[in-house]
């Protein structure tokens, strides 16, 4: 079976391969996938944007850590979820709030019952190895969710508060909520708002035209397209587009279908 | 079976995941072995690089995933090359031709099969997943090549424009190739030119000699040789040759045999 | 069987690419899981420190491969060590002397016999390619040690200079030994020294309460705590320790217990 590992622990450090070897002191024979590492320390915004993106590609049955914990060590909750095509091993902490927006939920566990961790007294610090990656091995071993813990209501799970886009008319009011690794500025608007319209997306002064691929445009200019992961980006020719324009996550952006 | 990857997306976003997902939903039973995904965005040139270097060192039928992509969404062709020791998957753009001045084709396709494609209708901006990850994760699975589309001619393979470097006499001009982790002067001259020979390099008003190994000179001394890779290269003895030089990608070397 | 790759070689060149292609080739069939690939170029005491810290977390009988050296192509010893849970493969400068401070060898070997090498005529500048990574990959598939080379003494495998921590009554002098992706600076000093205790660590003019949890503080606020890899670190709540007090490797510390 299939595990995948995303946190903010990056890749310099020592602490992605103990949780790795954890996952092999449970099971050496599962195969494990990393989503990313180098999430912005603590950034539970961006690590529930990426689990949102990369969960429906995955097969059947693959349980996903996603350990982004600045409460470790508080009274935070450490849950599982069962959803009809994988699982959610979390803190309760907004991180999987995305996929559970698009996907349902079938049941969910708070994670109490030890047997199933890597040590009885975890580590203050480190649930992600004391806890995180052996409940997910045990999950991805066959172990059934409701073994891992009490049942919790899917209503208390907790939510990230981020804004909708708001749709007046024509104008659809949104927000960038994502910056990726091209620059591209990845907004909050889903593309079937604009899929098969004309439509351009107004920044400051600028007015970029909605286009259907990179090759409408020359190289360098500043075009808005759907992206890959099916939001409206704001994206340059083989450029960078957060570079040229100078955006921030959560910077407003004004989009006008014609 | 292996498949490699060899991306410009970066590690802090989940583009790789997505593609590594794909991948296992077609064939969970593939290992496989990033090659680099920090190709600097769009740096063919790198890429092509890095796939020549890496090709040798896998083992026999190894599918060699790679994609820098900066024309996707235009006319560029996707296609798949098969050799003796091996297959790429690849966008039409230059990227295998460093492979392929090493290492003889065998035949060559355009991947024209939608079969193979992830989906009918694939995003205009991420043929990685659409397209290149299902069609080398079937081919890794024993999908004979010419199922994956029209058999193509293989003089028509683009070949990247890289200036060999020109012999007169004992004196040979080239350029850095590329520049590695370690600040490592990476040039285009074959170390067979100077393999047993007597042989210094000059930059600018700077001679350096020629050496076995990094034993043969001072910590902190600039010197050349014969890298790992089979190139002369230029480095510095525990520090960094490309900060103490400041030489780019490009700049030409004039390397002497006495 | 699991080999574990520690390496100062970057993730941005085919060279860990290529060890792993080289291992495949030895047997496809390992699982290769990496430990760190971004130790600082040469860095020995980063190296030997992380794999001191991942080593008790993986299976019984892992392998693993640590390439920090700064010495290839010297006279310096290329060597394997068994220990009870499992073997190390390295140069032999001192990397592996963390892992044997806190775990007994059992025996030793210089790796003498060319035959588990990959050429029978190294390169000069990448023994992790053409010595470590193949006989990691031989050991892991269950060729004995002993196979290896020839026997060396315990005693005289190379001990990295880490200076220990002095206790001069309820005062104890230690030092940074490292600075983790979160700006966590972690101690020399064992949090056994500390633990069911009260104390306290100054710095400069500054003292930081030791703690039990995150949860104890403030965010924001700096505090000493017992790390996840049981060594006293200084720590900042959701913030960045280095960042606000700009300490170094090396810098001294001193904790007092009440």
């Amino acid at each position: 079976m299939i595990l995948t590992l995303l946190t903010d622990f990056g890749l310099s450090d020592a602490y992605v391969a103990v949780i790795k070897g954890t996952i092999a002191q449970v099971n050496p024979h599962l195969q494990v996938i990393d989503i990313t590492h180098q999430i912005p320390p603590q950034s539970v915004a961006l690590a529930r944007f990426h689990l949102m993106n990369a969960y429906p590609y995955f097969p059947h049955g693959t349980v996903h850590v996603a350990v982004v914990d600045p409460g470790v060590g508080s009274a935070r909750r450490a849950i599982a979820v069962q959803l009809e095509s994988g699982f959610l091993v979390s803190p309760d902490n907004g991180l999987v709030s995305g996929v559970l927006s698009q996907w349902e939920a079938i049941a969910a566990v708070e994670l109490t019952n030890s047997n199933y961790w890597r040590v009885l007294a975890p580590s203050r610090a480190f649930h992600g190895r004391d806890i995180f990656a052996p409940v997910g091995a045990h999950l991805a071993s066959g172990v059934p969710l409701r073994e891992l813990g009490r049942e919790i209501d899917l209503d208390t799970i907790v939510q990230f508060p981020i804004s909708d886009p708001r749709r007046t008319g024509q104008i659809i009011e949104g927000s960038i909520q994502a910056i990726d690794h091209f620059g591209n500025l990845i907004t909050n608007i889903p593309g079937t708002e604009v899929e098969g319209k004309v439509w351009s997306v107004t920044i400051g002064n600028s007015i970029y035209q909605g286009k259907t691929t990179y090759a409408d445009s020359e190289v360098g200019e500043v075009l808005a397209l759907i992206g890959s992961h099916g939001w409206v980006e704001i994206a340059a020719n083989q450029g960078n587009a957060q570079r040229q324009l100078r955006l921030i996550w959560g910077d407003p952006v004004s989009l006008q279908i014609q």
